[in-house]
C-alpha cells in the first residue's frame, strides 16, 4: 500500500504483515467461513484452523496449546496478565519495572484505585533491572511481579528468568510482557521460567488485532474479558479465525527464520550505529547490552525528534522518535527520563528499527541521509521546541 | 472453505464475510501496512484508512465519528460497557434483563465480588422486557440499566427507547447490546436513546475479531483495556487496520442493502415457520413478536436438539441448537429457562438463522429436510439425553 518511504525502519512499531500469513489467511478471507464454537461442520473447521493456530503459537513459545489465549493483541495480553496475576477480586501487592508498557504501566496505575499497591522497580542508565532491586521491593503480599522481556524503546533485555526465580522465592507471579522480544528472543526459556507471558501477532509480521496470553497450565486466571465461555472461560468472543491463522503462520514462520534474522540483522544494526556516531557529534546510543538486535536508539543534541521524524520520511525512511504509539506526543518518554537521558537529548530522540527483510542497501540509505538530516535541521534551528 | 453444509442458516452465530468487506480489506493485506499510529506517512495512510472505517461505522449508527471506540468484537464492546457505565472504580447498582448475552451476564456477576449489586429483570413468556419492571428495579443509585436491543438466540426486540427513558428519569446510563440487531435494525434511534451501545462485525458479514462500543458523545468512559493511548485513551492496542476496514465496509453495505434484506427475508423466514409448524406435531416457536425477521427459533417435545443440528448438517443444513458460543453445552439455555418453555421442551430446541444471502430455495430445503430429521429422531428414540 505504502510507496512513500521507500527504506522501512520502524519494525518495534510493527513489522508488516509476511506473506506466509497473508497467504495462509486468503481461505478464510473468503466462501463460508462460520464461527468456530459452531457445532455444524462448517464450525467445525473454523475450529481446527483455531485450533491449529493455537499450537504453532504454542510451539513458539514451548508450551501445551491449552497453556495459549488468544487476545485481541499484545496491550490485551498484557492487561489480562495484570488483572489476572492479582486475582479475583485484585488484591495485593504489584511489582512493575520503570519503563514498563503502557499496556502494564496503565492498568497497574488503575488497578491502585481499587486497592492494589504498585511498585515500580527503577533502572539503570543502560535501561536495565537490577533484579536484587526486586528482591528488595518483594513483600510478603507481593501477588504479582511483571517485568518486560525486551524494552520497545530502547531495546534493553532483562533478566527474566532471575527476576522469575526471585519472584517465586516469595509465592508470587511473573509476568513478562515478550511483544518486542519475540521476533527476535527464544522465548522457549522465558515461558518455562514464568507463569504469564504476552506476545503480539503483528510484531512478528502477523496481522494487527490478535495476540496471545501464555498461561502456565494448572493457573486458575480471571479473565479480564468475559462471556461466552470461548477459550475454556479464560477469554470471550467470538474466535477470530483468519486472524489466528495468519498469527500461527507468523509464529512459525519466526520459528523458521529467526536465527538467522538475528545474525545477518545485528551486523547491519551494529554497522549503521557506528556509522552513524562516527558522523554525528552531540549524539548519544540510549540502552545498553544486552538489547534486542534490531533496535538502534539514540538521541542528538539540539535537535527535535519528531521534526527529525518528519524530514527522514521525506527522506526516504520511515522511522520514529519513540514508541509509535505515543507518535506525537509534546512530552519526554518515561523511558528516556527512567534511564536518566541527559537533558539535553531528552527531545531528539530517534529510534531506528530493522526488520527480517531490511537489507545493506537499506541500513547505507540511512547512514547517508541521517546524518545530514540531523545537520540540516539544527542549522535551520529545528532545535528542541518542546 | 467449507463445502459441508450447502444451506447456510446460522447467520445469528456468525454473517460470513461478504465481498464488500474482503475486497476493502486486500490492499490492508499485503505490501507494507504500517502501524496507524507511527507518525510518517505511511503510518498515516493505515490512520487515514481507521479514520474512514470509523466514518463508516459512525454512519451506520448515526453518531459522530468520534463516538465510536474499536473494540475486538461484541463481547468486548459489553464487557466495556458494564465496566465503563459503572465508573471507576465501578460502583452502585446494575440493572440487566434475565436474557442478556453471556457478554453482559458475565461481567455483571463478576463485579458483585467488587460491590456492585445486580438486579435482573424477567421477560416475559415471549422474551420480552416490560419497561415498568425496569422502572420498579430502579434505585437512586442504580448506575447503568443494560437491556439488548434484540436477543441473539429467540430473536425478541426490546422496546430499548422506553427503557432507556426510564433508566435517565433516575439519572442511570443506558447501554444497549445492539450485537445481533445491527444487520436488521435502524440503529440510529437506538444510539439517539442510549448512551452507550455494542455492535460486532462478524455479525454484519465483516472480519471476525472486530467490534465497536458506541460512546455518547462528552461520556467520560473508564476503559476496559488500557494502555499505548489509542483512540482518545478509549481502549488501548494498535489499531487492526485491515480488520476496521473490513468492518466498515460491513457497515456501508449493512446501510445499503438492510431494508430491501429485510423485506424479503421476513418473507422467507415466515414461510419457512408455518410449513414447519404445519407439519410436525409437538413444536412450539420461542418468542413473540416484535423479533428479529431473519430468526426462527423452535422447541420439539420428545427430541434432542444437539442431535438435531448433527443430523441437519448431514442433510446439509449448517443450523444451531441456540447460541452458537454455548454450543455443545449439555444443559438448557438460560433463555429458554427464563422464558418459561415446558420442561418438554427445553431439550429440543433449534435456531433457524436466516442472511442478506438466503434464498428460497435454501428455505424450500430446510422445509423439506427438518420435519423428516425431527420425526426420524424421535423414531429412533433420540429423546431428550440431558
Amino acid at each position: 500500500m505504502s510507496t512513500a518511504a521507500k527504506v522501512y525502519l520502524d519494525y518495534n512499531a510493527s513489522a508488516p504483515l509476511c506473506a506466509e500469513a497473508a497467504d495462509a489467511m486468503q481461505p478464510w478471507l473468503a466462501g463460508r467461513v462460520c464461527n468456530p464454537s459452531s457445532a455444524h461442520r462448517s464450525g467445525q473447521r473454523s475450529r481446527a484452523a483455531v485450533e491449529q493456530a493455537r499450537g504453532q503459537v504454542a510451539e513458539l513459545l514451548g508450551c501445551p496449546p491449552a497453556a495459549v489465549v488468544f487476545t485481541s493483541g499484545g496491550t490485551e495480553a498484557d492487561n489480562a496478565a495484570v488483572w489476572g496475576g492479582l486475582g479475583w477480586p485484585p488484591r495485593g501487592h504489584l511489582v512493575i519495572s520503570a519503563i514498563e508498557h503502557p499496556a502494564v504501566m496503565e492498568p497497574a496505575a488503575a488497578l491502585r484505585d481499587l486497592g492494589v499497591e504498585v511498585t515500580h522497580v527503577p533502572v539503570d542508565d543502560e535501561a536495565r533491572v537490577d533484579p536484587e532491586a526486586v528482591r528488595a521491593a518483594l513483600r510478603p503480599d507481593t501477588a504479582l511481579v511483571s517485568i518486560m522481556a525486551a524494552n520497545n524503546e530502547v531495546g534493553s533485555l532483562q533478566p527474566v528468568e532471575k527476576i522469575a526465580a526471585i519472584a517465586h522465592d516469595v509465592g508470587a507471579l511473573f509476568h513478562t510482557d515478550a511483544v518486542q522480544a519475540a521476533a527476535w528472543i527464544d522465548l522457549r526459556p522465558l515461558v518455562a521460567a514464568s507463569d504469564l507471558l504476552s506476545i503480539s501477532s503483528h510484531k512478528i509480521a502477523g496481522p494487527m488485532g490478535i495476540g496471545a496470553l501464555y498461561v502456565r497450565p494448572g493457573l486458575d486466571l480471571a479473565p479480564l474479558v468475559r462471556g461466552g465461555g470461548q477459550q475454556g472461560g479464560r477469554r470471550g468472543g467470538t474466535e477470530a479465525t483468519a486472524a489466528m491463522v495468519g498469527f500461527g503462520a507468523a509464529c512459525a514462520r519466526t520459528l523458521a527464520s529467526r536465527d538467522q534474522a538475528v545474525v545477518r540483522v545485528v551486523a547491519l544494526r551494529d554497522r549503521l550505529e557506528a556509522m552513524l556516531l562516527d558522523s554525528i557529534e552531540g549524539m548519544r546510543r540510549n540502552g545498553g547490552e544486552p538489547r534486542l538486535p534490531n533496535t538502534c536508539h539514540m538521541s542528538f543534541a539540539r535537535c527535535d525528534g519528531n521534526a527529525l521524524v518528519a524530514r527522514l520520511d521525506l527522506d526516504g525512511i520511515a522511522a520514529s522518535a519513540g514508541a509509535a504509539c505515543a507518535s506525537g506526543v509534546a512530552h519526554a518518554s518515561p523511558v528516556m527520563e527512567a534511564l536518566g537521558v541527559p537533558a539535553e537529548y531528552l527531545a531528539g530522540a530517534l529510534r531506528l528499527s530493522l526488520g527480517y527483510e531490511t537489507t545493506a542497501a537499506d541500513v547505507d540509505h540511512a547512514i547517508d541521509v541521517v546524518p545530514t538530516a540531523v545537520h540540516a535541521l539544527r542549522a535551520a534551528g529545528l532545535e528542541a521546541v518542546r
